[in-house]
């Protein structure tokens, strides 16, 4: 028989358990502060019809959502989901009756694109989203911003911002500086990126784009002038306020910035920004991008308001304000950051029972019965491995502890116990041997 | 445009919060116990390569194999796992040299088959699975039952048992009671449906496909005789002990029960039982299958040692051994006998801010800032409802606390505070609300 080589599809990933007991810490510092925020977990099929995806992503990324089928025949037409955000338009549209609003879901989960694979991007990626669906209060967008810095403040990271820009504010931009309706689009890709070209290159892209010098000019004064918090608010209103739809999108920001405040968000953690452009053409209100500001990593989590998508599915649509985590980057600057705590990423074993030969197998296995049974996580030698290479065994996966229970310890009723790390070793009387590991571990 | 109608496909399911915050606490007792036998997570792809998967299942199972593909033109035949099995013994092949042996590994992931939907069948459906790899001691297979038992305690199954049985034994009884070797196949496929059917109705079968009636009386007698723990045992021995096969599989499975009581393994939560035969081909050596017995609601889970299977990917096999908790039908079986805690199910939430006016907006955002600063699970109230919807809302969702934060409240310094439950209120001083509401959640 011909031996298959053993390998994962092409963008599509194994995580071994150091890897995984990673993301599962991130995973779980992530969840539960949805949950201090009041979000609740839903769970979507990765399979959905293929009517509930296509249409709604534009034509190149149809091309990447992966179509599913099996050997029987099936009326259904399938495809894996590419994104969590259309599964929650469905299901909002389809249990409204069983639903309580605001309807405050969060969702972590992987999703399916058939991209060329390339260094960071895969075929199968984990989105983490939280959505708040029936508030138009703009307390809502206050929250989700809240929401992020809290996390990310959780998971350690040292310096982030939560830019925050308004659709309607980009518009009016335009309208203030004398873009013409038919560079708007343009306008926007440019700004869009201000992080890696910087002003002067935007400002180059614009002019080559047919964009009058002076109109460029008069709008780079206005984007690129970034003052802390409300203060940058102050600003437009000055220079924009006289413009119907600035007046309204700034008086939106500026009550989210009440909110902030009073929640306690600190102004180094968020910034309004109107370099800052989502490329999705659904937003309608208020948008986010967090960055990593120092080192300059770049962006981690998105969202913003997307008061229409709900009505592909429904007779009216609902208000609705999301944020996505970026938690595969986020995973990649963890580590480039060296943001795990020490315990995390080895193993979670506390102690390994390892047993000097078959004949005190069994005093070996009672022993590790006990402590599993106190709630210590133990890896009990059940292989016929000598005791040195037991140990190594425990070196090699990080165990801290190895518990030594020879002739001599059973026959003088004590077990042996050593800390790899220091190589320290204390002798415990038996009876009380698990209720002083736990001591130990807990302190 | 037309509306599409909101609906998942055919076999597929969405989890709406409460049902998820069930899902969630199994699956967290069930990791937290893996955790303290000292297994460790391991993710492999939804999408594995068609080879990967094809000709390990059967040519039925291969129909009902969903294929994947996308706009794109594609090299690879891509297919989504079937089980966790086959993509293990892959990761193990694949990564041998990065690996710890023995490689204690659990995923609980989602599956997919296209079987024809019916009731309690779902062509996505979660498996969860802990697997020994690389220990040929029956050491691994006792520590799978031990994990099991504490798996279900914790769970508060009230009664369970493990039936353990052993391939080699089943053999053995063929030729003891003198089943000719073609009939073998017939003897097991009979003897399954034990628990169904009961004695008689596998007595009648066996008649039925032309084995002697003596012949099968025999045998009857020999796997209806279920003597508590090792007594089975003993029986066994005297009355099969001389055919070799039988000798040697006693001898393991006696040593299993060893390692069992040892770890403190109640026998009425075990049985050798030699009714129990597990469908699949590909166990070797001791074999397992756990039903809840008080109420008779069948079995929960299954597994057993299957030495050959990683030799599909590489040059020599592993002994390996595993157990896969039969998690849709734990869920449903948690929900018939009642057994989650009274908090688990509801909401995550612990406290409901409520906002009596737009004016007080502020004063109860910044309440409910403190409370999720200080740990506690908060929704704020962020729409325009009356406060009397507002708490409608808590009492839909289950909320247990709301806090109320009128004018008289904030010039007085308080925050009104009502349990739901029993509609008791209290007034707080504002200044030490937080830890008040703390003190009351703790206990």
């Amino acid at each position: 028989m011909t031996k298959i080589t053993p390998r994962p599809p092409k963008g599509f990933r194994d995580f071994l358990p150091a890897d995984m007991l990673k993301r599962d810490y991130v995973f779980s510092i992530i969840t539960d502060t949805f949950h201090r925020f009041g979000f609740e977990p839903l769970q979507t099929p990765v399979v959905e019809l293929s009517e509930t995806l296509y249409g709604k992503y534009g034509e190149e990324a149809e091309n990447l959502i992966y179509n599913v089928r099996h050997g029987r025949s099936e009326k259904d037409e399938l495809s894996l989901r590419y994104d969590l955000t259309v599964p929650l338009a469905r299901v909002v549209a389809q249990y409204e009756n069983e639903l309580t609003f605001p309807f405050k879901r969060y969702q972590i989960a992987p999703v399916f694109r058939g991209e060329r694979p390339q260094k960071g991007r895969y075929r199968e990626f984990y989105q983490c989203d939280a959505d708040i669906v029936g508030v138009a209060n703009r307390s809502a967008d206050a929250e989700l911003v809240a929401l992020k810095v809290m996390a990310l403040k959780r998971l350690r990271f040292p310096q982030f911002s939560v830019k925050i820009n308004h659709r309607q504010l980009l518009t009016a931009i335009g309208e203030y500086s004398g873009v013409p309706q038919d560079k708007l689009a343009d306008l926007y890709r440019s700004v869009d990126k201000f992080d890696k070209i910087g002003a002067s290159g935007v400002e180059k892209e614009l002019v080559e784009r047919g964009i009058q010098a002076d109109v460029v000019k008069r709008m780079m004064s206005l984007i690129t002038n970034q003052q802390v918090g409300v203060n940058n608010l102050d600003y437009l209103d000055e220079t924009l306020g006289h413009v119907p739809q600035a007046q309204a999108s700034i008086a939106e920001l500026r009550e989210m910035a009440g909110y902030l405040d009073v929640m306690g968000v600190a102004t180094d953690h968020y910034a309004f920004d109107l370099t800052m452009v989502r490329g999705l053409g659904y937003y309608t209100g208020p948008i986010f991008e967090t960055v990593i500001t120092e080192p300059n990593l770049g962006s981690i989590s998105g969202g913003g308001r997307y008061d229409d998508l709900i009505g592909i599915f429904r007779k009216d649509s609902l208000p609705t304000t999301g944020t996505s985590f970026g938690l595969e980057r986020i995973l990649v600057l963890m580590d480039e950051l060296n943001l795990y705590p020490a315990h995390i990423g080895g193993t979670v074993v506390d102690i390994l029972v390892t047993v000097m030969d078959d004949s005190l197998r069994m005093e070996s296995t009672r022993l590790a019965g006990e402590l599993r049974e106190a709630g210590i996580n133990t890896e009990l030698v059940m292989d016929d491995k000598k005791l040195g290479k037991q140990i190594a065994h425990a070196n090699k996966k990080g165990i801290p502890f190895v518990a030594i229970l020879g002739d001599d310890e059973v026959k003088s009723g004590v077990v042996k116990v050593k800390k790899l790390a220091t190589g320290d070793e204390l002798t415990l009387a038996r009876a009380e041997f698990v209720e002083q590991i736990q001591a130990i571990l807990n302190g």
